[in-house]
């Protein structure tokens, strides 16, 4: 079987990982016919957003791995641990917790450095030859990591710009639509980075794991 | 177009609303071409559950429509602001949360409550004819405020005698089916009741909003 290693930074679009694209990607490996595996670096959020209010919860604190064990139903692997071959595959949903606990992108932009465990892991994957799935906003982790790879983010000017200006091409497509670095195996999907209908989104999505699923075997 | 109530009582299995129940109803109704509005009761969660250790995180308290709001991407109405006719169907995604937010089934079983606004609302709802749909143990909440309606929380015993108790009929069924009191207008699926694959409980779920938004046409 399949397995298929999935990186969560939280849960929750403005400080973890985006839940529906996360859920989008689980269902759609559960339909592949692949297993899937939970990772998360074991640190503090950057930050406590309330999603109701659309602000920082002060004074709150929470954990990177913990949180993410809400979308994974349980056990979550801490990073540290995991090795990049310990998966046939791997792939990153969104949300902002990909910029801002799996990455200092939210903060730093083009000149961001990425969280030392994410990046080994992803290196140790790529230098395997094991394809790796990037999608909304975490397409920067791949052009931070993998100098001059193909992504697609979707149609944002600015992302655009930022993720070539730290040497990656960025590729315009659809939301239902993917973008494939062949020689890297990376493949790329824009999911909420477009402004789009939750069936659409998860379509772009559903094709995102389909050719990593793909890739894999 | 259909507009449909999604009532969430948190987010996370163990002490709010399941988490990949409630993605695959948001873009099954996408799917369905229907509107979604995102409802739930303004109160402190039951307690916090650590995912990862799968045990109360002492000292910490969470409120049920804050954490809700991680699920919807933003604004969640309290339901002490809705009225049963503000939508044209309702639906409850299961979890903990259902049976310790929006009801005290998990700690009071067959003598459990239902919060006051949960009832007023469903009761609104269901006496406009408005169709509801219930999936995992939010059926519990059904059997409660609806004596006498017939339900599915798929084939476990214990939680099917518990719902009998209420003076609900239960039927068994598998989790890519959905059970329906025709006379109510009330949907159930087994969904995270069944051990299945996430594909088929993504089946059974989309079967039961299919089913609720072909009731609301």
């Amino acid at each position: 079987m399949t397995k298929v290693g999935v990186i969560l930074s939280g849960c929750g679009v403005y400080d973890g990982s985006e839940i529906h694209e996360s859920v989008i990607t689980l269902v759609a490996l559960s339909r592949q016919g692949a297993d899937v595996a939970f990772y998360a670096p074991d640190v503090a959020q950057l930050h406590v957003i309330d999603h109701a209010a659309g602000a920082p919860a002060e004074g709150e604190s929470r954990n990177v791995l913990v949180e993410a064990s809400r979308i994974a139903r349980g056990a979550v692997t801490a990073l540290a641990d995991a090795s990049g071959t310990d998966c046939d595959a791997w792939i990153l949903p969104g949300g902002f917790g990909a910029a801002k606990n799996l990455s200092s992108f939210a903060i730093e932009g083009a000149g961001c450095t990425v969280n030392p465990q994410v990046e080994r892991v992803l290196r140790e994957a790529n230098e395997a030859g094991r394809p790796l799935g990037f999608m909304c906003i975490a397409p920067a982790i791949a052009a931070r990591v993998f100098p001059g790879v193909t992504v697609t983010i979707g149609a944002d000017p600015g992302t655009a710009a930022a993720l070539e200006s730290m040497g990656a091409t960025h590729q315009v497509t659809a939301v239902t639509e993917i973008c494939e670095d062949a020689d890297r195996r990376i493949v790329t999907a824009p999911a909420y980075m477009c402004e789009a209908s939750l069936g659409d989104i998860a379509t772009g999505i559903e094709a995102l794991v389909a050719r990593v699923v793909a890739l894999a075997r």
